[in-house]
């Protein structure tokens, strides 16, 4: 970032409180299917808007000359194509993701941004930023658009199997970004099932069920069991489940959204009057098309750690780094991490016993391949 | 059903061959939200296409005279609405569900058919016509109508919790009731995970696809793990896994295609010129709804029974349970049962010890409510 002192004492005072304000993001240039440049343009809106300041990981050379708002740190190496991404940040830890991440483990910068490979930014994640004191298992959190009603969905990948805990925990995971990033002031938090009594479901979200039923949560609300078209339909705002049924469901979302879609505009051009009628709901139906994007919500949330990450989908453009980075920034102003801290203390849903030192590694594969701790 | 004999030698020869090939369906008029002279009427269009009879259980005073093609038993005890359908039905075997079992577990008839609760009917198809010799754990498939691609999920919904031994045997049934009922050749069948590569999954998951990666089924193929978007882009003809997460994918499925209909529908009165727009494409539309209309499917089909058995949505309107009558016979004329059985045998995949007595009632009770036998 370039500074230039203002011209007048009153620029100087806004210049200070802007400073004071001003919230730093590391985000990892590599791994985004347009390419590093295209990831830079995001992080110059990103700054743009004000608030924030962005630390650019990625090859100097490629990025060219610093846009306003953001500084470049040379870091080269990427491993966002690495077949065992966990193996790779390990092996790797000059690559850009895992600087961005060690910037924000030392303080650097307040939150991670990445740009493309969701298991290397999830072990980098796990290995720097580590844990959250008490938090089991870091989740990753989708912010689904439906229209009308879109929904906090965790975890959707982080962790292929889970303990009733585990679930409970992620409860307040979601809600407390859900306060703090989505402005919901008293969030719904529904546990995903296959049916909606509280005896349905497997044993663990039974158990899981069991305890949020019991428990109280002044900031938010358990709705129960909420089923796959629940979902979407406004059942509750944060929906909660193990990482492979939230992935299965996130996926079939986005699956069903892409098929339908196409087919509605398979409709529209399958005959001259046909074709007249898309054109004059073109407008409308583009509004649909903007709701659904995904790039709105800048990708999925890393919740859990000792500071909040943003994981960008690969196929993202600037817009879509430009959400992440204001997500980010927001999540680190709003202070998700202490808030979810307080609320699993206030809950006595905390992690008691203090995992080894290995602990920390045995998590992080367990975020990237199955299977329990 | 009517007897009267035919007026000529040729229509004498057509009948015979016809009583001949005819297939009996025992059919459970209660259940359905339109009433049980909505199920007959099903009953009655299905019967008149020929090479198949109805026994149709429900309230004769309330059924009134019998259709065409359809014998109607007096069973006026329903237990469709009953809070614990297992118990119901062990406690009423006078009820129309339980009575429609009995007559396929005895042969007066060759399928099951339910005209709606879905746990009253796993319950009765488990205590009267019982899971085939060496299946482990009968499944609910559900065929998915995805434009251009549909497919045959299962389970949906009878299991909560499943072995690895029994997602390898709903590969063999699924792909057998293709074969059969749906009239794929050599159906491609894939393992629902969270992610493409065989190391993807719960553990459970990564076992079963070590299984069917290893053994060999000559009429069909396994194509590896399909994603949860790869459910409606034709990435298999049949697609594996748990009743938790196939009940969630399923639902998930059903509601985003309801919400973005009606979502488009809304785009479509969202004013004058969208509205001309809508007319305009108002009969693509239409034949876009019709693929999609889940009563086409007739049900969702119990799989891995001595018989089969098709259950249908409440909801459904008398063209849905016509299907559903369709399904059953075919699935009948087909042998869908005996085939399931000789490829379970020539994969080795028969359950290998005979459970004891008892063993029927827990798997009932298992598949109906949570938990693992």
């Amino acid at each position: 970032m370039r500074w230039s002192p203002p011209a007048t004492t009153q620029a100087w005072s806004r210049a200070i409180s802007a400073a004071a304000a001003e919230i730093v993001v590391a985000l990892d240039a590599n791994g985004a299917d347009l390419g590093p440049r295209e990831v830079a343009l995001g992080a110059e809106r990103a700054a743009a808007q004000g608030g924030v300041r962005v630390l650019l990981f990625g090859s100097a050379a490629e990025l060219g000359p610093a846009p306003s708002g953001v500084e470049i740190v040379d870091a080269p190496v990427s491993v966002a194509k690495a077949p065992d991404p966990v193996r790779a940040v390990r092996s790797a830890p000059e690559s850009s993701i895992a600087q961005a991440a060690r910037a924000v483990a030392e303080g650097r910068a307040g939150a991670l941004v990445s740009g493309g490979s969701t298991g290397a930014a999830l072990a980098a994640g796990l290995f720097s930023i580590r844990r959250a004191t008490g938090v089991h298992r870091p989740a990753l959190a989708a912010h689904v658009p439906v229209p009308g009603a879109p929904v906090l969905l965790l975890d959707v990948g982080a962790n292929a199997e889970v303990r009733p805990e585990h679930l409970v925990q992620f409860a307040h995971m979601g809600a407390a970004f859900a306060r703090g990033v989505l402005g919901l002031a008293h969030p719904r938090v529904g546990l995903l099932s296959n049916g909606e009594e509280p005896s349905r479901g497997t044993a663990d979200v039974i158990a899981a069920h069991a305890v949020l039923a019991a428990g109280s949560a002044p900031a938010w609300s358990f709705v129960g069991n909420v089923e796959g078209d629940g979902l979407v339909s406004g059942a509750a705002d944060v929906v909660v489940c193990d990482g492979f049924t939230g992935n299965v469901a996130l996926k079939v979302m986005e699956g069903v959204s892409a098929t339908l879609l196409g087919a509605v505009r398979g409709a529209a051009e399958s005959g001259p009057r046909s074709r007249a009628g898309g054109l004059l709901m073109r407008p409308a139906l583009r509004g649909l098309r903007d709701e659904l994007d995904p790039e709105r919500a800048g990708g999925a949330y890393l919740l859990g750690l000792r500071r909040l990450a943003v994981i960008c989908h690969g196929r993202f453009a600037a817009a879509g780094f430009a959400a992440a980075v204001r997500v980010a920034a927001r999540g680190v102003r709003e202070d998700v991490v202490g808030a979810t801290g307080e609320a699993l203390a206030a809950a006595g849903a905390l992690r008691r016993r203090s995992g080894p030192a290995e602990g920390e590694g045995a998590s992080a594969a367990g975020a990237s391949v199955p299977g329990r701790p």
